[in-house]
């Protein structure tokens, strides 16, 4: 997601389309990217934080958090 | 998230790329849209549900889960 100082115009637009929509109670939103990786158990969770730093996440203007989700076989 | 049978290139991007990092045992990887609301009491579990399939997803090809998230005061 974007950092918290950072400018979310995107985010600004959906709160200004809100109105229009009759919802005034929300005072904001913030958009940012969702990654979901299906890896096997040779991926570490260091590899997986190298491949956020290095190719998903924007790391001056993004934080990342990473979830780890176990598929029910 | 991009419904299941919609091609994703921009996953499809991250895995080829993934090769060069050296992490060789990702299989697949989805690149989706995540918004974080900030809303009052009068915002109802409705109207997130109206403003997604209005304004924040495109229901033709992408899914989504509404995830409800307590600020500790």
């Amino acid at each position: 997601m974007p950092k918290a100082e950072i400018l979310d115009p995107q985010g600004q637009a959906v709160v200004r389309a809100l109105g229009r929509l009759g919802v005034t109670g929300v005072s904001d939103v913030r958009q940012g990217k969702r990654f979901e990786i299906e890896a096997d158990d040779t991926v570490t969770r260091e590899d997986i934080q190298k491949m956020a730093e290095v190719l998903l996440a924007n790391t001056v203007i993004e934080d990342f958090e990473i979830v780890d989700v176990e598929e029910i076989k």
